[in-house]
């Protein structure tokens, strides 16, 4: 039997989001390879063995993937969102790279990452040039993560913020607000979109001077508008010129 | 009858990027809009109407859709990709703005961008921060775009870059590979990803110093890789980690 292993993102939570192409792999597996909460969204079946991680063993869930494949499996690593978006795609890469020689079958199958679930249940607010930035600092220096901050407040990106708060560091989003209040204005409007597509989804849309550190946690996505985002109903978009 | 309008993103081409979220939109649909080579791919049925229309007449088009609506259709904006996305959805917001009181019912449906799809086959180049920036000078002037680009490559984000060159513009993706080459160094690993997902699909990853303007189109979706982006076999990926 000729193994293979596919990273497939699950999008943001609705089963309406999940792509044929995706359910197509999930249909076919031997084995779900993930972080606990992403595998329980796979239906157990006969003949499929789920192996559950907790988080931050991306590396160690990337290599039994590889192992199972090896084997003649068809193995699915599961991510939220898109697999390529701070997810589990570049983590099979770093090792497939410890491997030399190693060919395995793989394919990468993307889904709806947050930031656009988010940005569609608000309106468009990504609706121009825009970047997309991680503020958790287990893998780069904070310093980066403020110097990045300022740079895209420069150049006038919307942004989408990814991780933007945890338990174990709830300082740093604080001071994330501070950088972008000081770079981008009081008066500029940030959204907090929570666990979107699920039955907890929460959204909301203020300015700067009103958002709070405790208005996000690790299930919500940040997205704060460029100079020109603006609200129409109860909608939020970016306008598509930036003509003067 | 009461009238609805969706926005719809039909992804990068493959029919099994459409998520059955916007399947079940377009069977319900009586009214399909949208720029012609889209609505051709939403197959015609009876009591369905298509309104196939031009590049550039995106106001018109949400116009058009808002007053199908406001008659009891139910109306489909479709757009490649994702709508939230250098896409109809803003086109959408800014035509709503311009009538004060009307409150239609409005869905914004999210789809595989072009980016992401890209990203998927060539490996996970968007595996760490980055930004999308669209190079078309149609909606802002040049000069952001220049300005962009070098904050951007300041910040070290990977970078996607939309419709990079039309036959109206040749010169100016040749002058923003100048610039990327001048902030990144001729080593930079950029990626040519055209027509992804369709049969017409070519992939290709070189370094800076081998780009060349003729190798992007407007079928094209550009990627430039961050300073760790690198290769493991036919792949190409971005690192998770950005630690020193």
């Amino acid at each position: 039997m000729t193994g293979w292993l596919a990273v497939a993102g699950l999008g943001p939570g609705d089963a309406a989001l999940v792509t044929p192409e995706v359910e197509a792999a999930l249909a076919q597996a031997t084995d779900i390879v993930g972080y606990a909460p992403y595998v329980a969204r796979v239906p157990p079946r006969p003949g499929l063995t789920l192996h559950p991680s907790d988080n931050r063993v991306e590396l160690d869930r990337a290599a039994l993937a590889l192992d199972l494949a090896a084997r003649g499996a068809r193995v699915v690593i599961v991510s939220s969102g898109d697999p390529g978006v701070f997810a589990m795609a570049s983590a099979l890469f770093e090792t497939l790279k410890a491997r030399p020689g190693h060919d395995p079958d793989i394919r990468i199958l993307p889904g709806i990452t947050a930031m656009l679930a988010a940005a569609a249940r608000l309106g468009a607010p990504l609706g121009h040039d825009f970047c997309a930035i991680n503020l958790s600092d287990n893998l780069k220096p904070w310093d980066l993560v403020e110097r990045r901050l300022r740079l895209a407040a420069q150049a006038d990106f919307a942004m989408a913020l990814y991780n933007p708060r945890s338990r174990a560091r709830p300082q740093q989003f604080s001071r994330a607000l501070e950088i972008l209040r000081d770079e981008c204005g009081e008066k500029r409007l940030i959204c907090f979109a929570r666990a979107v597509t699920t039955p907890e989804e929460s959204l909301s849309t203020l300015p700067l001077s009103e958002a709070r550190p405790e208005m996000a946690d690790m299930r919500t996505v940040v997205i704060l508008g460029n100079s020109a985002t603006c609200r129409v109903g109860r909608w939020v978009y970016t306008p598509r010129s930036a003509l003067p």
